[in-house]
């Protein structure tokens, strides 16, 4: 398959060479060009320009930043959307809010192309390894299209409707409850601390018991020891997804007082603790407001 | 083992049973005595008062209502205390307050005898399946001499520390932590079916992803096809845990937003629900403050 | 007319000056009996027992700490009940429970004595200038048989119902009210702040427009400038006090948000401050998850 | 003085009335062009663009709808930036975002043009009655400059600061405490009648004490009588406010958790009872979680 592929950060350039390894025809694209070497080393082709890195292909990935980088890279003279031919199929791979994921939908309609919106479940380790998990909103059909290359990377892809924003949405749902089980055992080890029973106990309790599942076993350590730096996923990153489930929220008229309150966490955390802090590091706002 | 056992409520009842069947000497008291007949039949003495069935036993576990049972139970002319020996050892079964630990532990050590708290995580079908956890809090060579006992109805024992009240705390926590998860999911449900994914949909991607844990298998379904009746674990009952998490917190100083959340949203269930609906019906108002 | 008074702290001790001034014949009792000097001084009995000072009086008033306070003034041998001839009259002025009124009022009904809960609105200062406002609960007779004394140090009697605990809802309505008026300045005052907008501007416009009452002017300030010490009212106080709301919004399962808000941030307060600081310290609080 | 006019709606309508009653020279401009007839009836002149109402302005007011109005107001090619002559005035009587007071200030700036934000404290009666208060954020001198225009329909001009986006910040604050006396009314009046207490007694008592303010006097009725339709001020402008609340609140890093609650009540309240309904009807909402 001819694949093309634009964004090259540390989710972007691991998927990128999972392709590469499995055979693709893969031209890449990134806005510091330089960042593109170790894969045209191994074999992939260089495009200037997304509209270049479209050119010809049958799949275009996108892995950007956020809303507004997915934006530049589709619009323009030189973007996705005018190299793109028609039929050929853009997936975009990066966490976009769910009035992105309408947009991009809409403009390639409106160009005769096909759009999957893919969101991916997993941190740069699980890319590497080739297990991320894929929520793949769009026509089955296209869905179906992209899957060998899909398989590339991931170990599992969601179907999770035909609209590309479901994909969005969904993303957005999965993001809110990690945090949300960040603030939970955030003041459950409080309370547990400053009560007299050490975080660790707790811990072995819960991930004994009923909480045995990924997001306690990754996140339950690192709030009980306070490793917070250097950052995962950072906290502003960590606010802005926030704020896209909270557009969501908006626009679909659903209070969620639980996503408030992530909200003002995130912003106390980066208030008193800075940018460069892990998203989790509400667990030290939680533990501050404690008096700790 | 001369055991005696006080309180045959659905909780209590399975865990007797196993006792007996693993060739205890069982004693038994219930406020309505007509309850024992069962273990009455199958081998089990009868005892008038909590006094009697506390009398020659060398372990008396409990599993009652709440804290006022407890006391009632404990204290006063014909109570446990009263007819329990020297050296000999309460077991709490219950979740009951961290004062109420506190008190029952000096109680007992006032008149020599020897007290462990042991609530317990589990529902009926687990205590009917020998499945427990439970969470020791007490001298280790008290909880060690319990131990045969203990596991003829659990299958796992987490010893949480030397005081007893720490394993009130605990397991509070834990009743927070299902709460939480059952308000996260509920929001996130709700989110999603008002942006047009089914909610079973993103249960699936949930449970098949980061939050494949026991908390949100038994949750998830209930929250998403809304079966709160009958009341597996009734709101009244949740929010009673809930106070005494609060006034735990209250008592060591530590704000615990999220806590106060689940209060606020337990209330709102009961003032429009009723008392008869299952505590995780939190996410039916959750849905209804949605307009669904 | 003949009147007992228990209960001589800083507000207890300028109202009963105020009754001394009136010419009524006044016997008192306070815990500490040396506090009642200068009430003796100037003409006062003084008793050894709250029953002494209930012994023929008219009416009694106490003025105390909290629910336990009055219980144990109220009761015993030596107690306000046993010394209160039939008919006369118990006025309470300190801010208790619900529960707490409701008890007395059946305690006094059984013994054939009359019941008035009148918790009052104003600081010391108040007291000291007879303006005083009281929320009085009970029979109107009773209310009307107490009003020449009441008017003594009191600008204002509102009659709030026939319940005597209705005055006791009401108050603490007001006071919860207090608190949400401190905590929604103490956010607005923090955002003008950051966004380089002086606290005194914004203060002068509230005032100077919709917000010109006696609770802004008095709170305002305090918070704008960060006077918490001394405690006028301490946040351990305040904390009593949004607790017996607490429990008067769970009893009739009226879930309050925002009081669960104010709650924790005098958790917060006091675990981050200490106890010796007002309860507009939340203030503080507030201005510290941001950042300042 | 040469005034120009933009918007005619329910509050510019009164306003401009009472310019041209001050024997200004009155020009105006409506997006719908009928609204206009008195005025042009009474002595103004009409135009046809933003454009041609500000050619040859000492001062244009403009009072629109929201950012996005002002925007399409301010430019293009008929629009009031390339009408308005070097060194004029324009003074904003909106209420916009921090962000497009900044935005709008620089533009003119740009062009050599001077701005003030001028938000407003009233609701039509009050402008009818040129009661209103004017919060002027901009050049002392532009001010002043604008000063007799503003006493025209306004009984006070706050000036708040140098610069133009302060006035809106101290707007947007205002517009949120008044979101929160109604919340903490709404919380205390449900909690006074499901205890048994009539909320106009509640109401009595924190009029006559330390809430004699117009927003408690104004809100208090409205809350206690249920009387939300019509709609004063949309529940819908009003979820709109707090967002600009709560994107400034986001820029500068202040958690606001009572701001929260009034977006998630908003919500509750849109999504529940529909759209054409008062923002205080948050008390509705407070009373039905309540079981009301």
């Amino acid at each position: 398959m001819k694949i093309g592929f634009l964004g090259l950060g540390n989710m972007g350039m691991p998927i990128a060479d999972h392709l590469l390894r499995a055979k693709h025809d893969l031209i890449v694209w990134n806005r510091s060009a330089r960042k593109a070497q170790p894969l045209i080393d191994a074999g992939a082709l260089q495009a200037k320009t997304p509209r270049e890195a479209a050119a010809g292909a049958d799949i275009v990935f996108s892995m950007l930043a956020d809303d507004a980088a997915l934006e530049e890279v589709l619009c323009g003279k030189e973007g996705l959307s005018a190299g793109l031919r028609r039929n050929a199929l853009h997936v975009s791979l990066s966490t976009i809010s769910v009035a992105a994921a309408k947009h991009a939908a809409r403009r390639h309609a409106d160009s005769g192309q096909r759009f999957v919106a893919a969101p991916v479940i997993g941190r740069p380790e699980a890319a590497a390894a080739a297990k991320l998990s894929v929520l793949a909103g769009g026509a089955p059909e296209d869905i179906e299209y992209a899957t060998p290359a899909l398989s590339a990377f991931s170990q599992r892809v969601f179907h999770i409707g035909e609209k590309p924003e479901s994909a969005s949405l969904v993303k957005l749902c999965c993001n809110f409850m990690i945090l949300a089980a960040i603030e939970s055992m955030s003041e459950a080890l409080t309370l547990a601390e400053k009560g007299g029973v050490p975080r660790a106990k707790l811990l072995e309790v819960l991930t004994g018991t009923l909480f045995d599942a990924a997001v306690f076993r990754t996140y339950g350590p690192i709030v009980a020891e306070g490793k917070f730096r250097p950052a995962g996923f950072a906290a502003t990153l960590g606010l802005k997804d926030m704020r896209l489930v909270s557009q969501a929220a908006e626009a679909e008229r659903v209070p969620m007082p639980l996503l408030s309150l992530l909200r003002d966490h995130l912003l106390q955390t980066i208030a008193t603790e800075g940018e460069d802090i892990d998203w989790s590091a509400i667990g030290k706002a939680v533990a501050r407001n404690a008096g700790l």
